[in-house]
């Protein structure tokens, strides 16, 4: 038997060169951690089966995992269809395989489900096909899938008014404690409408520190819907999308918007803005 | 018979509230436009098959769609395994399926090979098992096909001096067309050793930007490898899997690596540079 690796962290020390008009310093530098995660699903009766593979910044793994089936609107949720999804989580464990090599091993998440799936785990990616499908086919499937969003139940209180939600980039940067040590990662937040942050989480993906707050409220038994979400990068369609399926109140980002972004948050009567600061906000739907 | 619709822009305008804390202004705003884009491919004797789906602005489609197949090492390169993949891109065209609704028309790409493809097309993506894969099979196929990076012929010549790596933030900027518009895209530009700029193109995705870089030269019939890859952002995994596949001499990041990227390009052979300004630059492998 092997022993068990050591955690990764979310930080990993490195020596470099930095390099200035007026010479060459070598010094220490931490880079954010990235490693890759696979996200395994099975229910009674059913084998666990991959669902996705993502590259991650370690640590709230099981946060990540329980998120993400959540945006999916593979479990909890209200579907586009009008379906209730009412699956949920029953456990989230690393997978023990004796198979996996070292490196894999606390790299894959399985979630075990309360019953079957809402919706085919597949059918928003359009990764690939399993087999030979012909033209016309496929495509509608998949371009269509990728737009047809999982809606989870709404926000039904108030909102950071404008003032709050100018205040909300600097209280995230405050708890951005990766970010400060390698300025590599995104941070995402849940935050009430007066403002206060009630989860952060940071990873080198955007949409998996967006997964990983809202995988903190799922597994912690509260709604995933908050009165707003705030994000330190852009805020595109996959961004808005997962707000969306967790029926986010408002989306504040630091960064731009996108055209369909700005379109699904219309639709969806998602309040969002763009290029927040202490200075301005704009508001978009 | 329907009119085909018109392409659509790397911009669309919108009507905004900038909100400061003086008070309230309507304005015009430009946001950079961002569709999901679907790439399929075909060859003698085999009928067209989805092999991607992604999010990206629209513009040099066919280069998105032919660049990001010569970095999954289905076109090609050189694989891994030491199997050399002659595989050639012998057309690309929107598809023309009659199937398809307007919004999709211009967003379905067919690239037609001219042999079968060098690589499963998907065997790095893990993105959904067809179907039920039991735990510990599909897993060691995943985690391990992302890591297993399709490495391309090397770019034999000079790279750029860390003085000239400092001055390609600023080239590149100055290039940077719809993000002056929207500040919303990320830009890639491949570069002589020189600090020459030869090709820059933008999108909403960091990843597409690449694949649209190396597209335009794979389509040019000239060699993807280049002296120098410059982009606008941070240099995750993704990326420098890219500049490896496409045989980058080195890769200039405006803003920070990862662990994994930093691991792969010191594997690789990649020189690369993080934090890149045009008072400093750190250079990491």
């Amino acid at each position: 038997m092997s022993l068990r690796p050591r955690r990764p962290g979310p930080t990993v020390r490195t020596r470099v060169r930095e390099l200035r008009p007026d010479g060459e310093r070598r010094r220490e530098d931490r880079l954010a951690t990235e490693e890759p995660m696979e996200i395994r699903v099975a229910w009674p009766g059913a084998p666990a089966r991959r669902a996705w593979v993502t590259m991650r910044t370690p640590g709230h793994d099981f946060e990540l995992a329980a998120g993400w089936l959540r945006h999916e609107g593979v479990t909890g949720g209200v579907g586009t269809a009008g379906t209730t999804g009412a699956t949920g989580v029953a456990s989230v464990a690393y997978c023990t395989d004796e198979t996996l090599t070292p490196e894999q091993d606390l790299n894959v998440v399985t979630v075990t489900l309360d019953g079957p799936p809402a919706v085919d785990l597949g059918h928003r990616h359009g990764g690939h096909a399993s087999g030979s499908s012909a033209c016309g086919v496929c495509g509608k499937d998949s371009v269509a899938a990728v737009l047809d969003v999982p809606r989870g139940e709404r926000w039904a209180g108030a909102v950071p008014s404008d003032d709050v939600v100018r205040t909300l980039p600097d209280r995230l940067r405050d708890h951005q404690q990766v970010f400060a040590r390698t300025g590599g990662v995104h941070a995402a937040a849940a935050a009430d409408a007066d403002g206060t942050l009630l989860v952060v989480r940071e990873d080198v993906g955007r949409h998996n520190a967006v997964d990983k707050v809202t995988g903190a409220r799922v597994l912690a038994g509260e709604p995933p819907a908050v009165a707003c979400l705030v994000v330190s990068g852009r805020a595109g369609f996959e961004l808005v999308q997962k707000a969306v399926a967790a029926g986010t109140g408002s989306l504040v980002a630091v960064g731009a918007p996108t055209s369909l972004s700005v379109r699904l948050a219309e639709e969806a009567g998602l309040v969002l803005y763009g290029f927040t600061s202490a200075s301005r906000c704009v508001r978009y739907a």
